[in-house]
């Protein structure tokens, strides 16, 4: 395996593998890996000759009051888990290398950008789009994996690899959870024992709110109020960014849930900012 | 040589030429092609195994009070020129296929779109960067090649490549004049020969400037004021976008010319909109 850390000899090693007729299976990531993230590995390497994942925390998709310079990492532990997943090559590019002085090109998704995440997080996805492209270019894949779990990112990167022509198969993977139901993230790391019981709130609510659509209960404001209270009483202390039923592909809200509308939510646990989704099928 | 008229197809062939090792030269154009862009074909030809040339008027480019619906074209006369210059494959997409109803994502160059052109086009370098982006991704250059007559559009191209991380060489090749020194310009063949006269004022405008910097007149102020009279003099009926006395990489005006100084000049003889620059050194 190996670990590449200059963007220019990132550069030469992709062509000269794209050069050899090798395909290039592509896992980004910004490290403090999970199970979650190795399913995306474990993927890649069914798919393609050859795995780059890459570590950065990308400072572009934190606003300056989230929590970038808190964000957990363990280097030495990604590696082993990534040589254990089946990665051929780790690319960690610097903040430095990534956004020299002088840089100011930005991609942007403009209308799949400004929804859910997009109304709380305003520049969020923009720094995502960017460095996504960043890494298409430097790493040249011939397909990436990202996770459900960041659904809205999911779409938002899939708008973009297909409206700026790259010719890159999109696998999104499933969404790996804890033995409880919550949904793997890096972020959990933040949580003390207490705020990790409250987490559950999110998962525990989806679920009620699924269980509910099977039953026939289709109306999204109905649902919702299920939601609220779920997640109030599994972490009173909570605050919630957004609850929403959407169309899959779309993202935009629908009027009655069907088997395509997805529910998201974002909710603060503890000061910690939690995600997740589910399909309502 | 081969003409595609499809993305997904230039997708494939571009990755098949790459996966066998050979080094793509492209050249975007907007089509109507001189002997301007016949210059760019040939130093393609002679830096890469592969020459792609595009033709497509990017919609994007274009504001809706510009000249998009009446641009020049001559596809026959194109393909018979490109052959002649050594190309090897002619893409030509459609404006459905580079920009389907749901399209939705652009490619922004921050600082360097915001002047000169960037001033009286807003939009103008938005769709320049997003359709180079499309056309790089799709024929997977390994060089490319632009005129000098666009300059500010080379430097912004040039900051745009380098900022996504491309590999790719950004080649920078000198403007073609007529006889009489007119830039070559697909928009010259808009004038009748009253028009084609007063053409060449730009060209004029420069060469007096630059005489003037080389006999020790440093000032923009004082050459602006002489480039303004050489246009009125030679196209009465001329309107000025602009004149600039700017840094060569950074496009920021300068108090005093010197050799890295280019002065660039945006001007309307008899409704068609002409630029043209001109190193003072």
């Amino acid at each position: 395996m190996r670990v590449i850390r200059s963007t220019t000899q990132m550069q030469r090693l992709s062509r000269q593998l794209v050069g050899k007729g090798k395909t290039i299976g592509l896992v980004p990531t910004m490290g403090y890996l999970h199970e979650g993230h190795l399913s995306l590995i474990h993927r890649a390497r069914k798919l393609a000759d050859v795995v780059a994942v890459t570590i950065f925390v990308n400072p572009a998709q934190f606003s300056p009051t989230e929590d970038l310079r808190r964000y957990p990492h363990d280097e030495r532990g990604d590696l082993r888990k990534i040589r254990k997943a089946g990665g051929d090559i780790v690319f960690i590019p610097t903040s430095r290398d990534m956004y020299p002085a002088e840089f100011e090109t930005w991609v942007e998704v403009e209308r799949l950008s400004k929804t859910l995440e997009g109304k709380v997080r305003p520049t969020h996805f923009r720094g995502v789009t960017t460095v996504v492209t960043k890494l298409y270019n430097i790493c040249r894949p011939d397909l990436v994996v990202f996770g459900m779990k960041d659904y809205q990112q999911a779409m938002v990167l899939r708008r973009m690899t297909v409206d700026l022509g790259y010719n890159i198969r999109f696998v999104i993977a499933p969404t790996v959870r804890e033995a409880d139901g919550l949904a793997m993230s890096s972020r959990n790391a933040y949580f003390d024992a207490g705020g990790r019981a409250e987490a559950i709130c999110l998962y525990r609510a989806l679920s009620t709110a699924r269980a509910m659509v099977r039953a026939g209960i289709k109306r999204p404001s109905r649902l919702e109020r299920e939601i609220r209270a779920v997640i109030r009483a599994t972490a009173p202390t909570s605050r919630i960014d957004y609850v929403a039923f959407t169309d899959f592909a779309t993202l935009q809200p629908v009027a009655t849930v069907d088997r395509s509308t997805i529910c998201s939510l974002a909710v603060r646990v503890r000061n910690v900012r939690l995600i997740d989704n589910m399909k309502m099928a």
